[in-house]
């Protein structure tokens, strides 16, 4: 139980890019022996669950509707709760740090939940937050998928 | 029970100006003979109850305790719900449109909620959205409080 | 905001006698100027506070639905949560005690919330608790709706 | 992601007897290839992880707390939620049917849910539900701990 938990927020409709990177962070998670924590549907969520089967490592999606029907097939658990768009809380709640790959709205809540705990957020070509035409620091800018992981696993506590 | 539902949210601690502003958001609710939903603590929460009082209007904190200890003592009802900071998507939740007033990250995960919910959302100096360097026109910017309402009077449905 | 608040508890659907019971405890809350929790549909949850606004009081409908569409039209403020039946445990933690009226599974869970969180709970012709044969004594039965009530706000701090 | 869910519920402080019906029917979850679902706490939740441990099976800790470190050691996956007793819905939610053991308030809020969700519950030694003194038969009582989780398993869909 002295897991490390990652866990990769981005939208469940995304381009191949987005794929590609959270592939590639799944992967990573992985391979560094993480459990990967997302919101277990489809997009940056099953792409990144198929990174880290890749690697032998283990995920866990938290789903909005209230059965596993919509699941991602590369996760190890799938926990349907039929919270809806609330349990995108759920999902940063249950991670020491996070990843943020692209992402919409959803991914917005994510990371604003995040940093209201606490919790450090690493983003690739994600979200720029600002007030009054000054850029919020927040988020830790990566270069690559593989550069966000491995600050989001030395920042996990 | 036709009435329209009306969240201010903005950050617990807050400067004068922002108090203000919540104020007159408040006013300007109770005076439309909305409710007024904000998350029952102090700053920009209290603030708003504070002025929905003051027009006689009515207003529900949604409490993120499991009593009401720290509720605002402007508001009508106050609901603990012992959700933590997860009780921000009930705030909006039960919201027909949304109203941000500065506000930090918790703030920041309500806007993103709204605009996943498709709540419309207007600003008075709140966050600032982008990707990729581009502004993104989810939260509609407001040049007064009562501007900031009176379109979210309009938007809700 | 120093208002107690009761809980009503019961099923959406329920007969007449149940509605009966429902109305004159919703009643007797609105005249000890108490706010009536309930889950703001129909069958007991609307009895409830139809009595509640007869007799001029307050009442609240935590709603499982995303919408107000289904709220009893004799609430005063009506949540909507999207939580489905986990809103259950929403009423029960915003009142300060709680009358169980009849009530089915869903009312069973209200209970059961109720007891671990250490809220009174006063029931007339509710559930029946029990194990290894012997009756549990968390549920104070009471012989009328206005019984039930006056032990609520009795036992309510 | 065809594996069946079966929770196994009951108190975080129970006796020898409990504890060790609890270890049989994590076992027997571990042994049939099923996930194990339970609060990820000490008692009847720490005992079935250890059985499903045991059998080489996986299990799912769905934790009350913010953090892991009340987690039972024997969980495969721990998922702190921050929701306090609500937690109970999501255990139940997750699961396909549920195994009750024993079990105090918390585990009635639980029976309550399941139930309400059409949930099979199969019971052992657990509480007894009644009204107008006639037995309830939501719960199917089970003569061993290893006969309710195979009669879970039968009716998890």
């Amino acid at each position: 139980m002295n897991k490390k938990y990652i866990a990769v927020i981005g939208s469940g409709s995304c381009g191949e890019d987005a794929r590609d990177a959270a592939y590639r962070a799944g992967k990573a998670i992985g391979q560094a022996g993480a459990v990967l924590v997302c919101g277990g549907l489809g997009g940056v969520m099953d792409a990144a669950a198929k990174g880290a089967a890749a690697a032998g490592g283990m995920s866990v999606g938290i789903l909005p509707e209230q059965n596993r029907l919509g699941a991602s097939r590369h996760l190890t658990i799938a926990i349907p709760t039929d919270l809806g768009e609330l349990r995108n809380a759920l999902i940063v709640r249950a991670a020491d740090a996070v990843v943020s790959i692209c992402g919409e709205y959803g991914t917005l809540s994510e990371i604003g939940f995040a940093l209201k705990l606490g919790k450090p957020v690493f983003g690739f070509n994600t979200w720029e937050l600002g007030k009054k035409g000054e850029p919020d620091t927040g988020i830790t800018v990566a270069e690559t998928p593989e550069e966000a992981v491995s600050l989001a696993l030395d920042a996990a506590v």
